[in-house]
């Protein structure tokens, strides 16, 4: 059930058009992390679409993952009224009027978690209580905690229970933690291309990305602005990890292959295809071109230490443990229905990782459907417009997502 | 058909034990480069285990991967005479008296290739140009490269044909080289847990490693020995890269799994197991002690402008190329026969990728058994003493490479 108009942000504006603009929101009560660190106070960016209905039931709130933001859906406004072209929202193929998730119907909640650095209080933010950016001094911040601080939005918007909470990947960590944490106050839980806690590969190419950033001589032990400075070696290899583990071995080779750069330009120029260059440091392959660009493009906005922040809340995600390791026993507790969608070709969290979510809500009898995509995206499938994907999110919005607050 | 009595280097050492020690071979004939260039001389580190025979028609050449050297089996000895218990050779599983490629029979030969750093001409060594140590100016080597010097090896040992090449990995693409470019001086090729070329996923995994040395402040353009430094940051981001793409994700998870490193200490201590650090920079999971220990120890030995070139020469390799990417175009030439080996959790280097190659040798109707190995160990199984895998590669050398020269 793809959309018959497809809305693709910056294409087609015109009266479907969403405009979004941030918020924020100032907490000043101390909130107590999962580590035993108290915040004093903190500010949540976020964002709303759509209209909240009278008894506040139709809210649905969407977690980001790693890099993402409260910028879920439309588009920015510029000073001067006009629309900022690029401006999207991270899923707004996902959430917008007539999306699978309609604002015509839902009002959607997006919130940057602490520790990120869009505009929530993290390392790349001022410390009020000494005027200097936090840095390093930032404390360690859990998918827990976010839903606590996620809740508070919700207090302070006046959302008693959510329809639904909805999210991919580390968000989808988020949304299984919502059923966890505030069992009365969620309906329904949207978890897609997620796990129940990261597998030690994961654990692993999250250490190296670290290891890059901490060892860049511009690091500075995370104080990196007081030296005027960032650390943006490491940043690039960071992303550049990132980016080979969203991606699928087949979508690799189908997308560059062993295109060599020179080439692609030769044929453009129409010229014949060269020879290898025989450099170790010149791009050589497409694929290399590729990942160079991803990595200078994320070393200029992404702050270094929200990346360890971030990488570490997934790290420690894992609500068995406290159970000794049994995941219906950590579930049991909760009380939303649950969709979990998963993608073939995902390597990262692969569908094992879905089906052993499945399994222990099944094992806690909840209400559960599944979908597994047989997509060649791999992880970063979970943020295309895949129509079978779309149409199961859609269909799930449209029938069973009802906008009645119940007692759970 | 495992041997009975193991023989595993450090243990076990007695009438059994195989003494190895290093030579070289300065040729003295200039080397024209894949890429152009010239090497006007160069030396090669070679061992040799076992006798040739009158005919000299019991020789297998051992090819090596990305950081191992002619060090193939054996143990050396130290000055004193006594024997270094820690230096058996990278491959003494497989070569030795009664192991699966016996040196009772053979004639083994182990070489460092150039561009490596382990005696062979390479960046480290001194360039006799100009006296001074090669560094980034040591010229980009290939697959086909190497298998001329080591052709150069064999003809300095009056050796006109090989019994057998055998090769795991980037080993197995010179092994399937030697095929092409000297088909009459091969009879057997062995080709484990290798491919054809490298697919967009591993050149990804290898640029990403080789943006962290050439990034690294010390690596001083690959000029670092004359600054009195190592880049070892970038080396040691390389190393952990390229273990977690050498192990499964289920390997990972049975030997590290989501371990806490304090926990295993307090278990030791018996002690109760504690909870999270919350630390983004300090050891949490075993997986990450594991990591930071092999890239510290790789970072010490390892050269890392012999990094750059290895990973390229592995990035190059691809005989089909000059076919329009027709492999079996490419293998026609070939005269010997072959046993390929794969294993089923490398994700590195795939079981498909092998059959691509049985394809392509069975199209031509060339020799060719093949085994697919169920190991858990991903790539690293190569390495490791797995029965079945032992029993083939035993097998194969015991009935089907027969030692008598054969005009092909």
């Amino acid at each position: 059930m793809p959309d018959p108009v497809p809305f693709l942000g910056s294409r087609g504006m015109g009266a479907m058009t969403l405009i979004a603009s941030a918020k924020t929101l100032d907490v000043h009560q101390p909130l107590t992390l999962r580590s035993g660190e108290v915040l004093a106070g903190y500010t949540l960016a976020y964002e709303t679409y759509g209209e909240l209905n009278a008894d506040a039931s139709n809210a649905v709130l969407v977690c980001h993952a790693l890099n993402a933001s409260h910028h879920v859906a439309g588009v920015y406004k510029q000073a001067d009224g006009t629309l900022e072209s690029k401006s999207s929202g991270w899923w707004d193929n996902m959430v917008g009027p007539g999306k699978p998730v309609d604002t015509n119907r839902y009002f959607v909640i997006g919130v940057n978690n602490i520790g990120s650095c869009f505009g929530s209080s993290g390392p790349a933010s001022v410390n009020p209580a000494t005027g200097a950016v936090w840095g390093a001094d930032f404390p360690v911040v859990t998918v827990q905690d976010w839903v606590n601080t996620q809740a508070a939005l919700l207090d302070a918007l006046g959302i008693a229970q959510l329809a639904a909470v909805l999210g991919g990947s580390l968000g989808g960590m988020q949304a299984l933690s919502w059923t966890l944490q505030y069992p009365q106050r969620v309906r329904h839980a949207v978890i897609v291309a997620s796990a129940p806690n990261l597998t030690a590969e994961n654990i692993a190419f999250n250490e190296v990305a670290r290891r890059a950033i901490v060892t860049d001589p511009d690091f500075f032990d995370g104080h990196y602005r007081a030296h005027g400075t960032l650390p943006r070696r490491g940043l690039r290899i960071a992303r550049m990890i990132g980016h080979i583990t969203y991606l699928s071995d087949d979508v690799m080779n189908a997308k560059f292959g062993r295109t060599l750069r020179r080439a692609v330009q030769a044929v453009r120029q129409g010229d014949t295809p060269p020879a290898y260059l025989y450099s170790t440091q010149e791009v050589e392959f497409e694929i290399e071109s590729y990942l160079r660009y991803q990595g200078d493009k994320f070393a200029e906005y992404f702050d270094a230490n929200t990346y360890l922040l971030i990488t570490r809340a997934l790290d420690y995600f894992d609500p068995a443990r406290e159970y000794g390791g049994d995941l219906s026993a950590a579930l049991a507790v909760a009380k939303a229905k649950f969709l979990l969608v998963s993608f073939t070709t995902d390597w990262r969290f692969t569908p094992q990782r879905s089906r052993d979510m499945v399994q222990a809500m099944l094992k806690n009898k909840h209400a559960v459907s599944y979908a597994e995509i047989d997509a060649p995206h791999g992880h970063d499938a979970f943020l295309l417009d895949d129509a079978r994907y779309h149409g199961v999110v859609r269909a799930y919005f449209e029938q069973a997502v009802n906008t009645k607050a119940a007692a759970l």
